[in-house]
């Protein structure tokens, strides 16, 4: 597990480092990174298209799709880190400021099992 | 700057606690998240739709739009988060193994400034 | 049921007129209509996002629900339509030849009941 | 242009009996093929991703290009279609109902030439 002992800066660094020796700041405004990264997560999702939510969770045991899955999710980070570095966001206070938020907007006995004010559906 | 000193298990952390005290895990199956996680890039993407290129770089120098954009950026990074957790995958050693793939796949002397096979255009 | 005496050039011709009484057609490039296309079909998703397949199917049967889908698969359509018109692309004849390759792809004895080569799943 | 003389009916029955020929309702459910549809898109957005507003424009007046692009579109539009064809929705009053909210949302002499209330920005 190195998600323990890598810093967001690390991997946010890794990005800049390969998008700079490539001098490809040129391709990488906001809006084109954005695009990217919603067309990587469309690509993430291409793999749970057709199957039930049964199937999506027993992915986590099947390595062979678990790794193609990962890949996609490895594009989906990369290029919000890309983002993030174009715009000088830190991602971490931002994730934490979220978070905070989110406490707020859904307290936990309130939303206990339920997702929305109306339902409780899955 | 917390991207510093912050790791991904930290923020992965953060996500697996605000969902587990909402008992929300029935909800987050792989295939709802990266549902959940391409409409949260889709509102992201919003902020810069009707825009040009340009004007999607100034906004780096709007702290109120930034603002807006960064929220968007952390509903996607939580998303993200939240979905290494549910399939047990490591996002510092899945977004390394990708680097190294693209670093072979681009060659920085034969892809700077261009960005595929065909075209350097912008 | 209109959609048997309605043509997609009439559609077309609605939105196109739309579009320009604005003087929109500035805003209108290629590149900005995918995006808005690709958000309106993010916020179509969004009311499928949290429930099971079953609900999904469900959901031709709640006059509330399916109004609000309504509206966003005719965004959708108008954002397709108004590319097609800014492109110059007829919509029929794409649709029938994309139709025809499908039909070549997909023969109906070899694949029914299934999405692909490797698997039946729901 | 067979635009002029296609009915959206036309073109919905081909979809739905390429699928029930193959026996594909059960895959059809509403999430799924919004998913499909979403995934489309994106496909449909890789055309445009690294290019400027003007080059987007400029695939107009590139067959091969273009063929590419109206190829993408054929597939959200047959998505579109299949969903409504599921749901039992009529295409053409759905999108003229949407546009006269448009209209009433976005009064002409208001909003020519500026996309929103704060912006006219291209």
């Amino acid at each position: 597990m190195s998600d323990i002992s890598t810093t967001i800066e690390e991997l946010k660094q890794l990005i800049h480092d390969f998008v700079e020796e490539r001098d490809w700041e040129q391709f990488h405004s906001p809006k084109n990174l954005t695009m990217a990264l919603a067309i990587e997560a469309a690509e993430l999702m291409e793999h749970f298209q057709w199957i039930d939510l049964d199937a999506s969770r027993a992915i986590a045991a099947d390595p062979k799709k678990l790794a193609g899955v990962a890949e996609e999710m490895a594009d989906v980070f990369a290029y919000t880190l890309a983002l993030a570095d174009v715009l000088g966001i830190d991602m971490a206070d931002t994730v934490r400021a979220k978070m905070v938020k989110n406490i707020e907007k859904y307290p936990a006995d309130e939303y206990r099992g339920r997702y929305g004010p109306e339902d409780g559906q899955q």
